[in-house]
């Protein structure tokens, strides 16, 4: 290291122990209520960067998986890709005259969505095939930043991408600030999110890890494009949440948030690892503001989490009690 | 943003301003001979990051992604890859007395690889499935580590992860230097890079993207493990890449680095994209202090790439004209 150089990172050193300081005065988590759920996150972030801490950890390993759906934003009446999926549908169906007659399509159109849950993983696969395959990434990207613009979420009114937990902003920013390399981790689809996630919580599409299909890489008419094949590359929920982090990341996480029992696996996998870890479970416990739910819903449901969460040294998070606000526009 | 926030944010501006023209002062390629291919790349990074230029691309976009084999290593007498699994065979083979009549294990102890790269791929198949899968993949992580600390390279007698390019390595600093994310995008093996990516070259384990086995994630008396499976994932090769990259990354690379036609697809989709874009092709051109090859080699065959490199604005390196030093310990 020349003497230039080295200067010159004594001072940013300086200045980012500053801003560090700056930062610390101010809270972190505002909309966060102050009570153990919080207290227990700040310790945490405070033990693992501190260099003198024997629970110290480098910022390269500060990797954090976050669940989406119920986690990120809100999965309420249906997981939102649902929806997606249900105005596809309508909005494909003058070139499928035969949809009417066909299942799940048929119970789409009627609005029945009971019927579709029915149909399960084969008639899922079938809306998936219809409504995601075929086309390229980058005409699906184009359908799901249009769907957003011009689609409402159906109580609130608010766009889909507006249905997103102030508190985890917070959450998000602070981990970051404090070296953590943010990851969502999601049963959702990849390229689904990939083109707002960025703009929702600043974390861009490499960052992104979600269920799949398998592409194929062709050139049309001498333009390279990636299509998406109607045959699953991965379906990142509960044992594939750990595959997928692998796959993608290649290291364990210090920190996983998730809601639901689909993300299990994942905070198990984050807390089985060596020195300090935390994993954060969303108990969605409010009815006024957002929903209450747990072991008895079809989406979103959790049940075993909620049983084993404190053998496991994870931190629930009543949302009726820790948060102080649900929505940034509130 | 709050003043104090602002303040910090122009200083540490400043800082880097400072900061980089005092190493764009520096030649940042000191191990490549000057000539059109060195100003080729000079030139393109300083367009994609001058502000004021119509090719400025903003620093969250500037991803680089580069082959391993041949591109940032040597890959001769074979795939060191390849060399690895000669030597796992051997070692389990003890354990395995039918494996003395079973091919390509047979050919493997005998020392004939000819025997072995005849077993196309069924055989490859085989000798991944004895020797990468059912290990958990934490098991497998060690196994590499290990070896690469007791195994010298045949020629040289240098450890393998010293089997670097020295060129390579400052284009790789530059690049970053740059606000460039760099990505190892190779037909190796995921699992079998990450180990030692970040201590050779800088690329931690969430940047590299490779051939894979399908994991599974299961609990063993308690632990939670990921095991490698006996089943391809994906084979991220020629088609493949471009596959890889949208997978793990999901945007376009500006940047791609490759020496074989198992690159061609990574090169033409970087390309093809709208903007200024780069792609670097290896031309293994000095028997003297590497290898010279191309379109004969059964390894690293470089025959269409090398074709269409002109048309498609590729840069070829010629390894013996371009590069002043190819290893970092000459």
């Amino acid at each position: 290291m020349n003497i230039r150089l080295l200067i010159s990172t004594l001072c940013i050193f300086a200045l980012s122990t500053l801003c560090s300081s700056w930062s610390l005065a101010q809270d972190p988590l505002p909309s966060w209520n102050d009570g153990k759920t919080k207290q227990a996150i700040l310790s945490f972030v405070e033990r693992v960067t501190d260099e003198s801490s024997t629970d110290f950890v480098p910022p390269a390993e500060r990797i954090a998986t976050f669940d989406n759906d119920g986690t990120l934003w809100s999965e309420k009446p249906a997981y939102f890709q649902l929806l997606f999926i249900v105005d596809r549908v309508k909005s494909l169906s003058a070139e499928h005259p035969e949809w009417q007659h066909t299942e799940p399509f048929a119970s789409i159109l009627k609005g029945d969505l009971h019927s579709v849950a029915a149909s399960g993983k084969p008639g899922l696969m079938k809306l998936f095939a219809a409504t995601h395959a075929g086309m390229t990434v980058d005409e699906f990207s184009e359908t799901v930043t249009t769907w957003l613009e011009t689609s409402r979420h159906p109580s609130s009114g608010k766009r889909y991408d507006e249905m997103i937990y102030q508190p985890m902003l917070e959450l998000l920013s602070y981990l970051r600030a404090n070296g953590f390399k943010t990851y969502i981790v999601s049963g959702g689809g990849i390229e689904f999110m990939r083109p707002w996630a960025y703009a929702a919580y600043g974390i861009p599409p490499e960052q992104v890890v979600g269920s799949s299909l398998k592409l194929k890489y062709e050139v049309r008419d001498g333009t390279p494009v990636l299509v998406k094949l109607p045959e699953v590359d991965l379906i990142d929920d509960k044992e594939g949440k750990p595959v997928g982090i692998q796959s993608h990341i290649g290291r364990r996480p210090i920190f996983a948030g998730g809601n639901s029992d689909g993300d299990y696996q994942m905070m198990q996998w984050t807390t089985a690892g060596e020195g300090s870890r935390f994993a954060l479970l969303v108990h969605h416990t409010d009815a006024d503001r957002e929903w209450a739910y747990d072991k008895d819903s079809a989406i979103g449901k959790l049940d075993k989490g909620l049983q084993d969460a404190a053998a496991q040294g994870w931190t629930v998070v009543d949302m009726k009690a820790d948060w102080k606000t649900i929505y940034p526009w509130e």
